[in-house]
């Protein structure tokens, strides 16, 4: 199968919103009056993003579900994305999974494929996002990492840490029972993007960003992007990974335990969680809560913005905790 | 350095056109109203698209280069891109010529990079590029390659085969004197993309397409989405080629010649070249020539758009040539 015959089978669909997709020299969106396009682009490389043995399905999945999680922290609604693919050779089985995984996420959240390239090289994906952000009465209503406010309630969407639990596991540092592995392992390989939530969120939240390096790491963002600091309750941190309350571990043995201590760093420093950390003000504590509603999605209240710079972490009686998460850096 | 310092260093730059640049979660653009978004993604790979030693400036450039290409066969006006980049290591020397020629190219065109990526892996550069297309009475500007009508002339821009000259002399199968291939390494190296003559020939040419596989298969993409096809006189193309008239070869052993047949097959079925081919009523000859003058781009005309399906080739003497060359594919 050559270039051409493999985009037209895998990859060459009719669009609907956009002006013209896959198969000539650009794409054409035209964006509707009083919107703006909000753009992400991010590249997935075997052996530092995925496992060379993680099923096609669901790294198409994956993919797309990263790029997804961009827009989601943006409050932007998704409406079309360009795929780069560099393949070793061409495998029919392994772009038909691929193919099937990527463009079923994409159908759920009317995401249109409209263009793109293949090449050979070592197995890369490089998929750019392209979502809609309305102006209103001259204001863009894409949530920034720069809008958070002295005072704001720090929130987390869904669960964190789990993905990076079942990194450690491939990587022999943890043992886990197998029923909370595959629950790990799930979340790390087919990540869900809160694109309801940060829809659900424009106009409520101040500030927000999406996991992908670690929940402090990239709250730091927010912090230094926003010029404050904050104070982050570690209590309901352990809460956040939702393996610990599998009944597996209930009669396993102590061996496989992990600490109080393992618990939060897997929380605060884990990694490819593609969970919404945001900002609201107090006031809108109500409006949190419908949004999460409406969403369908949990959140869960961390933390507040201070004035001083720097992060504290604050155990549940009330002490200041001496810490140094890394954040994850792809040349640390 | 790590990944932010990195962006920080090499890629980040205040942006004037775009809502918001390199440094959130997306990137927000306006199009003006009227106008649509033309949009393409290109990814190289080393060994496939450049060589491991090849000058990191001139890559930067060409990097860009392949992408503006893609605009200016669409007639669409550079605004925008984002920049993923797997990189095996952080080599300051490296990113700084490479940042260097990319935005030296992007400032001539005012292209602003807005986003984009970076991870470890092996060398992988994906741009995805974004113009402005006007629409005109609810019809859009955009060049595409459908447009092509019978009785069409055919041109084709500037030189056509230098590169992939240059190609053959690195992989052994030519030789060429040395005032040759430095001409031809160049538009290898360093093409020139089309976007002054794209913008010029909106409302003038009928359909148009970048040559990147060879000039012979991407013009057989305009034929069979237009549905037409084409008579093509080789009696023009032999002079298509820049290299064929450095003054070097006077002189050069006869062992170093091209036979003509090498000269043409390197015309038709080259790639790599970045120029455009395009079609236009013979009722817009003048016109043609006032887009080429105005772009200051030398444009030649080479044949002419027919009814029955299929690429003739007709020779000096009027007789039809037989022929079976190549598009280049990836994957083949």
């Amino acid at each position: 199968m050559g270039e051409f015959d493999l985009i037209e089978r895998y990859f060459k669909r009719p669009v609907h919103s956009a002006v013209l997709g896959v198969g000539d020299d650009c794409a054409l969106l035209q964006p509707r009056p009083g919107t703006q396009l909000a753009i992400s682009s991010d590249m997935l490389v075997e052996g530092r993003h995925f496992l060379s043995t993680v099923d096609p399905f669901k790294l198409g999945h994956k993919a797309l579900a990263v790029n997804l999680s961009d827009l989601a922290a943006c409050g932007a609604k998704p409406l079309a994305f360009t795929l780069a693919l560099a393949l070793p050779r061409v495998d029919a089985t392994w772009l038909e999974g691929f193919s099937r995984g990527l463009l079923a996420l994409a159908d759920a959240h009317g995401c249109e494929l409209i263009g793109g390239d293949t090449t050979q090289g070592p197995l890369n994906i490089c998929i750019t996002v392209f979502g809609e952000v309305p102006v209103m009465a001259g204001r863009s209503q894409a949530l920034l990492r720069s809008g958070a406010k002295v005072g704001d309630d720090i929130y987390v969407s869904g669960s964190v840490g789990d993905a990076r639990l079942a990194l450690e596991v491939f990587r022999g540092t943890l043992q886990v029972p197998a029923a909370v592995f595959e629950q790990a392992r799930s979340r790390m390989d087919q990540p869900t993007p809160r694109v309801a939530l940060g829809l659900a969120l424009r106009g409520v939240a101040n500030a927000a960003i999406d996991i992908s390096d670690g929940l402090l790491g990239d709250l730091g963002h927010i912090l230094s992007q926003s010029g404050v600091g904050a104070r982050f309750e570690t209590s309901f941190a352990t809460d956040l990974i939702a393996c610990r309350s599998n009944p597996a571990w209930s009669g396993c043995q102590s061996d496989l335990c992990l600490s109080d201590e393992q618990w939060l760093e897997l929380v605060l420093a884990g990694g490819d969680d593609y969970e919404l950390v945001f900002t609201a003000s107090a006031s809108a504590r109500a409006a949190v809560l419908e949004a999460a509603r409406s969403s369908q999605t949990a959140v869960t209240r961390v933390g507040q913005i201070e004035a001083a710079p720097g992060l504290r972490l604050i155990d549940g009686a009330g002490q200041l905790i001496d810490h140094r998460y890394p954040s994850f850096d792809h040349f640390a």
